[in-house]
């Protein structure tokens, strides 16, 4: 299964296994509240966290993975790390990648623990933070970022890493395979095109709820600089402020640019309507979030609601699984899905969302910023457009100019694109001094801290 | 609001308001997976088990409550209870019933923790166990058990419980007080028929996955002998194992008592309409938790199809929370609402679900077993006839004959009947010799197996 190349010093074993002997996980915080930084409508003093994982193997290498987290209680999501460990380690790599379907399987469906979700919540961003460092440890193995292993690899052996339980009533195996063999033709175009150009990005760094007007006009004319032209602004909590705010975005980006909204889940049914008719003058692309991530059929509502008024509606980044996903679709309740790489269980049914949003002509925006996300992220949506959309119309990665300085592999943003990794891996390896200093409660930063 | 009588040696103190001082929570495991107890097709081998919940007062009264779970990962809930604990330490009783909505609020919206969830899996069992021991508290405080706290409570207040965040659209604050106002008719004459003659349950303990037939049969004469007429079985696994076990106890049951078939999210959509199909024969009353419990839409496919069989869906032991029971109804996707007294945020929520299935006249028929779940759920069903619903058909509660020992105030069935609990609170504390043995993995009971 293992195609090895550009292994380096590893390519001298041809048969190695990459045994995983051990898993470590680490709350890693970042004190993000006290500039209000990444602050919205429900969520007013997030610290951006992690439960950062680490698998190492026999063979040397070593996988990184992390799920996000807001700060309290990212302890509970490391507790469930521990929880699923028993169930990695002494697996080999070779083993878990020719039946991973069975190994997300194993995890997300253990008799006993499945009952603690099963795929949502705590155990299910455990499983993500988990499958994340498996994937990383696979590309690395082949010497590759994952963008490209995913490239690479055959549709069959693609469709092999989904667990199509629960929604082959929309998308099964054969239709999947059928979807990828597909858009097949072109890749190479595909993928020449994004090692040029990258693919295209959206700021929320300008407008978090928190920030004063004067903060926000500053980070606005600075985006204009560096090239943004798509921008999200957090609503939700004072129409009075939305509207002010909103008006002073769009005098600063001009007509021709693009605007979002992103309510948080702020509001019910009728109030998400009523709010966001009174913003329609701003012309939102979307309106994110606007009610409950369980509420399909109020998502239904709202987007019929708001179809008049050119407005879309955008949810996804608390959406817990491919089942509710599945139902979104079918329901016609979101006009953009917004993935997630740290809430879904990894790649495996990130996979299994973008080609249901395939199936259904729905673009894919996936959410980013906290930690690590936009590094994460890059990976799956580079992989959308080369294998599975090839489109670019309505489609946009979130950006979050926050904290990738603690990353190895940091993402590269040209002219408001995401450029493609090149190194081996997930791209979510943060500097060990990060770690040894964010470590909750123990670390510097934290013990440092009087509150 | 505190209207104390019966209050026995706390009565001299008449402004008490029993200061929340400590919170320990506790990981109580059960080996009922050596007797393939609770055993179906999705969990094979459950240990019966509890996060267990002792509140402290500086009134020297104790509240206690649980969430149940499945043995492995109850230190995760354990890890979730002890990150709410703080916000539950220094308040006191009074403090949380005058605004018990808000101190909902308090505990599942919480800015940072709330990305856990929100409101469903970990972070929401948690929050059931916690809200489960206020709840006991309060009963204390008033002397009475919790169903009759609950009968006894003004519409208003009862309603000053509830987080209508998400399901105005269905269900808003007037509408509820209205709906509870119109069945004060009659009250006190349901709660004399239920001293009298108890709610009529179901029995799910003959027929678990693991039992070979010849258990079986043995368990259904002795359910027979003892006045039992409706009767659960566990299917799923095997199509043929399935019409073999479902004939035998239709044979053994006769025609006029009722069967029900529980598939614990075996199937896919289209599998679970063909196989319930074969079963039809058996005249079953419902097929319980068909495929995910996530999948609102599945169901509505499910019910629709099965309909013409007189076959009904019921589900609920996994769903989340109010949000998507009130999709469930909105979508007709279910005819029997089974609510769960630890998968929801406790009382609160629970209250939320019984109004809206009484809005849509769907029967509600709880979740029950496992460990302490018949002890705590015949509170909130007993409350549902007397102060909701007002009816008794197609209505029951599951019972199961399993672990009822550990309890100081074990359920009491007469006739197939729950008969109404008569200690003050909401009778979820554990023998205290229990909680020892059983602790995990300190315990006796864990510290002497070999495993």
């Amino acid at each position: 299964v293992l195609r090895g190349k550009n292994l380096g010093k590893f390519n001298f074993r041809d048969k190695m296994l990459h045994k995983i002997i051990n898993l470590t996980v680490r709350d890693v915080r970042f004190p993000t509240s006290l500039d209000q930084h990444g602050s919205d409508a429900m969520h007013t003093d997030p610290d951006y966290s992690a439960a950062y994982v680490v698998l190492d193997t026999d063979s040397g290498l070593t996988g990184f993975g992390l799920t996000f987290t807001l700060g309290k209680g990212t302890e509970i999501v490391v507790c469930a790390v521990e929880a699923l460990a028993r169930l990695v380690v002494g697996k080999c790599l070779q083993e878990i990648v020719s039946d991973f379907r069975g190994f997300y399987r194993l995890l997300t469906s253990d008799s006993q623990m499945r009952w603690l979700g099963p795929e949502k919540g705590v155990i299910h961003l455990a499983t993500a933070a988990v499958l994340n460092a498996v994937w990383d440890l696979w590309a690395r193995t082949e010497g590759k970022p994952l963008w490209k292993l995913l490239v690479d690899m055959e549709p069959k052996q693609l469709v092999s890493c989904i667990d199509f339980r629960y929604i082959t009533d929309v998308l099964t195996e054969e239709e999947a395979l059928d979807l990828l063999v597909k858009a097949q033709e072109g890749k190479q175009h595909r993928e020449d095109q994004m090692q040029k150009e990258g693919y295209p990005a959206y700021t929320t760094s300008c407008a978090w709820l928190g920030y004063p007007d004067e903060q926000l006009k500053q980070l606005c004319t600075d985006a204009l600089k560096s090239g943004w032209t798509r921008f999200k602004v957090k609503v939700g909590a004072d129409l009075e402020d939305d509207v002010r705010r909103c008006r002073i975005i769009r005098q600063m980006i001009g007509p021709d640019n693009t605007l979002m909204i992103d309510a948080n889940q702020r509001w019910d049914v009728a109030e998400a309507i009523s709010w966001v008719s009174k913003l329609a003058e701003f012309r939102p692309l979307w309106i994110e979030e606007p009610t409950s991530p369980d509420d399909i059929l109020g998502h239904a509502a709202i987007s019929k609601a708001l179809a008049p008024l050119g407005i879309g509606v955008a949810t996804g980044e608390q959406c817990q699984n491919r089942v509710m996903f599945k139902q979104f679709l079918q329901a016609s309740a979101l006009q953009f899905v917004q993935i997630d790489s740290c809430r879904l269980g990894s790649v495996n049914e990130n996979l299994a969302v973008l080609l249901m949003a395939h199936k259904f002509n729905v673009p894919v925006c996936p959410h980013a910023g906290g930690v690590g996300l936009c590094e994460l992220v890059q990976h799956l949506i580079l992989f959308d457009y080369i294998c599975v959309s090839a489109d670019l119309r309505n489609r946009m990665c979130e950006y979050v100019d926050h904290l990738h300085e603690h990353f190895t592999c940091p993402v590269v943003i040209q002219d408001a694109h995401y450029m493609p990794p090149k190194d081996p891996g997930y791209s979510c390896e943060m500097l060990e001094s990060t770690v040894q200093r964010h470590q909750y409660p123990e670390g510097n930063v934290w013990k440092n801290m009087k509150k």
